[in-house]
């Protein structure tokens, strides 16, 4: 179904992917508030920021294959359009996402918004260390 | 997995369940960002305005359980927060709104922003006549 959306040779291709970006950005977001309402016990969410999915990239070997000086918002795009690549490819799924997220993620109602950055950003590395394998 | 978060009576709770309106909202961008990528053949998204979802929810008979004065947020929310029950319930699962949202767009590389926003809501408007007997 997704074919022509995900004809890409490697990773580089993937990471400058805008329109990947754009469809990553709805998986991201929608699959983090679902981790987010498992660990708190009460359905919640809400956007990711840029700079937490740049901080979970930055820390991975993906980010070998991007300029150092890539600014928060396009490390951003590279991470959702990865997501993107590994939904469309069905190398990942909603659960398994969710399920991998949920189990980093150290968070309580106390949790300050910055701390919760840092956390999630732990929770994203994690996810695409474990699922480097699968691209190209 | 999902029981706590959908323990609702009736509709209106649902509809005014600010949690699930959160999770919602991801889903929703998420499902019209791929029927929008299926339609015009690239990746694409963006978020779904809540005049949009406002005006899909206003023409179907669930709008009755609303007060008439609700502004587009709330009835947007509404909206979110019955796509959240239904996906939690497993009444619905991504492909089938995503097909469904696909085969009411209209649209192509043309389309304002304006008539798409009417086309779109037509489209959730279907979607969500068609579900209406799974909500309690």
């Amino acid at each position: 179904m997704w074919e022509t959306f995900v004809d890409h040779e490697n990773v580089e291709s993937i990471m400058h992917d805008k329109g990947l970006a754009k469809v990553g950005d709805g998986l991201v977001n929608f699959c983090y508030s679902l981790a987010k309402s498992l660990v708190l016990g009460y359905a919640t969410g809400e956007k990711v920021r840029d700079s937490v999915l740049a901080r979970a990239i930055r820390s991975t070997s993906v980010y070998t294959h991007m300029n150092r000086r890539t600014d928060a918002g396009r490390a951003g795009d590279a991470y959702e359009a990865i997501m993107a690549y590994l939904w469309m490819t069905e190398k990942i799924s909603i659960s398994n996402m969710v399920d991998s997220l949920s189990k980093s993620l150290n968070i309580d109602r106390t949790t300050s918004r910055k701390k919760e950055g840092m956390i999630a950003a732990l929770a994203f590395q994690k996810f695409l260390e474990n699922n480097i394998e699968h691209l190209p």
